[in-house]
C-alpha cells in the first residue's frame, strides 16, 4: 500500500514543495473566479469534517473546498455523537475509518493529539488545528496571501504580534515563514510567550512601536481568551498601549506593507474598531478578508495533494 | 458589476414580475412530479443556509430546493459557530462572503436586520424571515397555492385571522395579496394588531363569524407564543370563541373556498384537532400540506431568479 | 400507485429474499473497494435522515451509503427543529412528506413507533432502530458479516450474550439468524431478559462458559446503560464473572470462530481492553470493524431495494 498523505504540520515539506503548493493554489484560485466554481477532481472521494472543538471559518472553508472539488463531505458533529454514550475518541475515529472514507479533517483541543489519531487510522488526515500546537492550513494560506502581495518571500520582514503563548497559528506561521527565508520578529511580553520559546530562532520585542515602521507584514494574533487558564495579560489598556493596531500606528507603517489577522478580530483589542470600519477601498492593505478567500483555494490544493 | 439580486421583500416586484415568478414556479413544480426530480440549473453555485433563529420547514425546504437545482448547499448552524467566541454577526457574514459563495439565505429574529446584512455583502441574499417584518418566500408560496386553486387572483376575498401583531407572514401576505388585486380582511382583536396598522389598507374585524361565509380563502395565522413578550390574548377559550376554525364554522364556508395556515398548527387553538384529523380526501380544501409542497417549487424559482 | 417499499423489520422477507439482499450487498461491497466508490444508481432521489434519538455510526453509515449511490441526503436534526415550537412528531413527518422526498430513515426511542409513523406517510421508510424493538439494518449487516466469513449460514451455532432486555439488536438478530437456519443460544441472567421471552424459540443459559467452546459466532451485546430505567445488573464484577469476553475465555473458543459486537464497546465490560488493544492482525477474528465496513454496503443494498 502506498503511504498515506497526512498533513499534520508543514515541517516535513521542503521549500520547493511549499512553492509547489503555492502554484497549485494559484490554479485553484483561478477556478474560484469562474462563474461555475467547481471541478470534478475529487469526485467519488469521501471526506469527514471531524471537529472535536467548535469552529466557524475553518470548518466551512474546508466544506466549500471539498464541494468545489466534487468530493462528498460529511460533517461529524461531536456533540450529537455517541461520545455521550461513553465511546472513546479513538474508537469514534476507528469507526469512521472502518467506513472506508478517504480523508478525515480533524480539529482537537489537545496539542499533538491529532498526530496520535492519524497514526491509528488508514485514511489520510489533515490537521485543522490542534490545541496550541499546529494549524498548517492557516499557515499556508497566510504564506500564500503574503506571496500573492509581494511576489517574493525571501527577505521580507514580518512581525507577529500578541498572544504567542496560546496560538497555534503563531507556532505554525513562525516555522513556515522562517523556512521560506522571511525575517520574523515576535512582539509579545514574556507572559504571552511559551517557556521554551528559545526553540524558535526569532527576534523578540515587547512593544509594537519598536518594529512597526520597518515591517512588510504586520501579523496580529487573536487574543485567545478562551484558551487562557487564567488572565495572563493585566488589562486591555496595557494591551492597547503596547500591542494593538490603531490608525495612528498604521500611519507610520511602510506604504506597501500589509496587515493580517487569522480572525475573528476582537475589535478594539488587537485592531481598533476604526480600522475595521474603514471602507473596503481604504483598507486594501488590511488582508483579513483576502486571507479568508485564499483559505478556500489553499485547502483545495491541500485536499488535492492528499487525495488527487 | 451587475447588481446583485436580493429578495428581501416582494415590494419591489411589479404584478407582472410576480406573475413571472408564478409561471416559473409552475415549470419547477412539473419537475417535482418526475421520478428524477433534479435539474442542473445551478450546478457549481454555492448557497449558505444561515439561520440565526431555529427553523424546521423553511430551512429544509430551501435545502431541498437548492439540491434539486444541483447547487451546493451548506448549513451554517449559528449555535455551533464562532459567535460564542464573541464574533459579531456582521463579521460572521463578511467571513462567509469572503469565501466567494453565491447566495446566502438568512433568517434572523430582529425585524429589518436582514436588510442591513444584505447591504454589507456582495453575495445575493434571500430573506427567510426576519423578526416580525417580512417572509417573502412564504408569501409567494401562499400566493402560488391560491393561484393554482382558483386560476385567478383579482377580486378574491381573503380573511387573515389571528396574531397579526407578531406575524411576519401576515405582513408579507397582506401586501402581496393586496398588490395582486385580492380583497383582504384582517380578523383580529386590537390587542393582536400592531399600533401603526392603519398603514395597511385593509378591512378589520374582530370576529371570524362576520366574514367566514363570504371568503374564498381563510388564512389562519399561527399564534406566535414564542414571539410574545407577554401574554397578549386573555385565554384560549376566548381565542376559540372569536378566531378559531372548527367543523361547525367550516360548514358555513363557501363550497369552493380553501383554508390555509403557514404551519406548524397549534391544534385546538387556530384549527381544531377534529379538522386536522380528517382523512386526506375529506380535507382537500385544507391546503396546509399543499403549501409545503409548493414551498419547494417556489424556492426553486426564487433561487433560480437570484442565481440562474 | 405501486406499494411503497418500507423496511421496518426483516420479518416479511423470505429466506430467498434475504439471500438476494446478501448478493446485492456483495455487488455494492465490490464498488467500495474501487478508487471511485460512487455509482449513479439513486441520482435525483432525496433521502431524509430523521433521528429522534442521537446516534453516530448508524446515521453516518446511512449518509455515506446514500452519497455513494448519488442520492441527496438531508440530515434533519430534531433538537434544532420546530419540535421546540410544540409541533408534534407526526406533523413534523407529514411536513417532510409534503416536500415530496423519496425516503425517510427514522430512528426513534419508542418501540414500535416507527411502524406508526410509516403508516402515515407516502415516502418509503427505513427503520434505523426504534426503542427496544427492531434494528433491521444492523441485523442484516450482522448476517452479511457471518455469511462472508463462513460462506454458509445453516447450522451455525451462535451465542448472543448480555443485555437482551434492552437490545433491539438482539431482537432483530435472533429472529433473522433463526430464520436463516442458525442455532441461537442466548446468554443472559433472567434480569436481563424480557418477560415474554418465551416467544423466541431459542436456548437460554446464564453463563458464557457453558457455550463459549462450541459456538461459531460469539455475539456480544452492548450493555445499554442509557436505556435502563434502573440498574438491572448488580455489578460490573458480576457481569465480568458470567458474561464478559477476555483473553482467557477467547483461548477456549474454536479456532475458526468469530467475535462480533454492534459497537460502541464498553471496554472491560462486554469485552476486555486487552482484546480491544490487540494488533489488527492478532484480532482478525474480532469482526467489530468489519461489521462497520459491511454496514455501508448493506445500507446501500437496502436503499437501492427501496428506491432503485
Amino acid at each position: 500500500m502506498e503511504e498515506k498523505k497526512d498533513i499534520l504540520s508543514l515541517d516535513k515539506f521542503s521549500t520547493d514543495e511549499i512553492y509547489d503548493f503555492l502554484k497549485q493554489t494559484d490554479s485553484f484560485a483561478e477556478i474560484l473566479k469562474r462563474d461555475v466554481k467547481k471541478v470534478p477532481a475529487l469526485r467519488g472521494k469521501t471526506i469527514i469534517n471531524l471537529f472535536f472543538e467548535s469552529s466557524t471559518r475553518t470548518k466551512v472553508s474546508f466544506e466549500i473546498a471539498a464541494k468545489r472539488l466534487s468530493a462528498d463531505l460529511i460533517n461529524f458533529s461531536v456533540s450529537s455523537s455517541s461520545l455521550k454514550k461513553g465511546e472513546s475518541e479513538i474508537d469514534t475515529l476507528k469507526t469512521i475509518n472502518s467506513m472506508k472514507i478517504d480523508l478525515v479533517i480533524i480539529r482537537h483541543c489537545d496539542s499533538g493529539y491529532v498526530n496520535y489519531l492519524a497514526k491509528n487510522i488508514d485514511a489520510s488526515v489533515i490537521n485543522a488545528g490542534d490545541g496550541k500546537h499546529e494549524h498548517p492550513t492557516q499557515a499556508l494560506l497566510d504564506l500564500y496571501t503574503i506571496y500573492k502581495n509581494f511576489q517574493v518571500l525571501d527577505g521580507l520582514k514580518v512581525a507577529i504580534v500578541g498572544d504567542i503563548l496560546n496560538s497555534r497559528v503563531a507556532r505554525s506561521d513562525i516555522k513556515l515563514f522562517s523556512k521560506m527565508g522571511m525575517n520574523v520578529t515576535v512582539v509579545a511580553p514574556s507572559m504571552l510567550l511559551p517557556e521554551n520559546f528559545g526553540f524558535f530562532d526569532v527576534k523578540i520585542t515587547d512593544n509594537i512601536d519598536k518594529v512597526i515602521s520597518e515591517v512588510d507584514v504586520l501579523y496580529m494574533l487573536r487574543m485567545q481568551f478562551e484558551r487562557q487558564d487564567r488572565k495572563f495579560y493585566p488589562s486591555i489598556r496595557e494591551y492597547n498601549k503596547f500591542l494593538s493596531l490603531n490608525c495612528e500606528r498604521m500611519s507610520v507603517m511602510k506604504k506597501d506593507s500589509i496587515v493580517m489577522h487569522p480572525g475573528p478580530v476582537n475589535r478594539d483589542i488587537e485592531i481598533s474598531n476604526e480600522i475595521m470600519e474603514m471602507s473596503e477601498s481604504d483598507k486594501n492593505r488590511i488582508k483579513i478578508n483576502t486571507q479568508i478567500t485564499n483559505g478556500v483555494a489553499v485547502r483545495m490544493a491541500l485536499l488535492y495533494y492528499a487525495l488527487g
